[in-house]
């Protein structure tokens, strides 16, 4: 991983672990692309909340939604909010506990929160929708209805950073010699076969996108 | 799910999508149990900040740890935080793009943390090691030097409440004899074999624990 420190503020500079910290920007982006979800963090008038959600990208900006009244993308317009997309790649068992770890891949967007309006809808929902699976285009268009019911909000990609760590673990020299294993265990994710929904009718085959996800490992 | 909420305070009483809210203690502990890694939630000077980090928990408090200098623990202490575990678990692919969603399990929990202090320690930095799989007692027991190292913070499980989606997609009914596909598509997460360490030395097999992951499908 380069470390062109392109995307970091002082805010997202990672403090712990400096040498697993990534900011190459497209090092950032394929993190961001390979996650399914996204802990999104607000400040209510009750502490902080963090709820998980779907998550888009167009390479500037990350967007969410949620409807209308949702309580978390209400309080993160126009605030600061914190956007985080982990993925666990495996366990690291080290010869000691206090060397134990997971090997793992995470971004930290943090920034002012904005409501995406006008023109810009369409394609931040896009960008949710197609994010996993294109499936954008391939369902019903959506009604006037529900693009109302359905509040966009959106944090500029200008100030984040990542950590990755991969490979086995890093005992103590003085541990290498001792009687204790370590070693790493894979943690593997895959996608299942599509299983029609039981209101579907006969004949209807699945979108070639979402067919060919079945049986495909997630990298 | 049953939902006699023991576990929930108004702040975290489950807003949007209330029907899958889950309050019943042992539900949330089930979820608890099987997630992998905690998103924690903390106010900083610079906004909120949201950081994944390993658990454990011991049924009444949820354990966190890091470096005796971890940024993030250190404005934890003290203060109201929110941890938020997650786990998704497919794709639920709609008719159309306003009814997908995914299914999932996650639980959050908010409170006010607390370093942990005194024989708690130990007992709490077991608690996140064994929590995914037990290798505390299999490897060399922590030296003076590295618990001094460690911060270790605790949340109450006082006040939590958790939303689990399981299923096919919620389409209107007019679109129900449209010519779209709708269903699901499971993610399966799978414990690869256990890998030693290039610095092991031969003859050294993983803990029976450790060995037993090995190709268990995470539930």
């Amino acid at each position: 991983m380069s470390t062109d420190g392109a995307a970091a503020s002082e805010r997202t500079r990672v403090r712990r672990g400096a040498h697993r910290a990534v900011y190459d920007r497209a090092d950032l982006l394929d993190v961001l692309g390979a996650g399914l979800v996204a802990h999104v963090g607000v400040l209510t008038d009750d502490g902080p909340l963090v709820l998980p959600m779907a998550y888009g990208h167009d390479h500037h900006r990350i967007y969410l939604h949620g409807a209308a009244g949702n309580g978390l993308l209400r309080a993160a317009i126009g605030a600061q909010v914190c956007v985080t997309v982990t993925l666990v790649d495996g366990l690291v068992i080290a010869r000691t506990p206090f060397h134990d770890s997971m090997n793992h891949r995470s971004v930290v967007v943090r920034g002012l929160a904005e409501e995406v309006l006008g023109s810009e809808r369409q394609s931040a929902l896009r960008a949710i929708t197609d994010h996993v699976v294109a499936n954008w285009d391939t369902g019903r268009p959506p009604h006037a209805a529900e693009l109302r019911r359905t509040l966009v909000v959106s944090v500029p990609l200008d100030e984040m950073s990542g950590k990755v760590r991969t490979g086995d673990p890093g005992d103590e020299t003085h541990d290498l010699t001792g009687p204790h294993w370590a070693g790493t265990v894979p943690l593997r994710r895959q996608w299942g076969t599509p299983q029609p929904s039981e209101d579907l009718e006969e004949g209807i085959g699945p979108p070639a996108a979402v067919q060919a996800l079945g049986g495909r490992i997630l990298r």
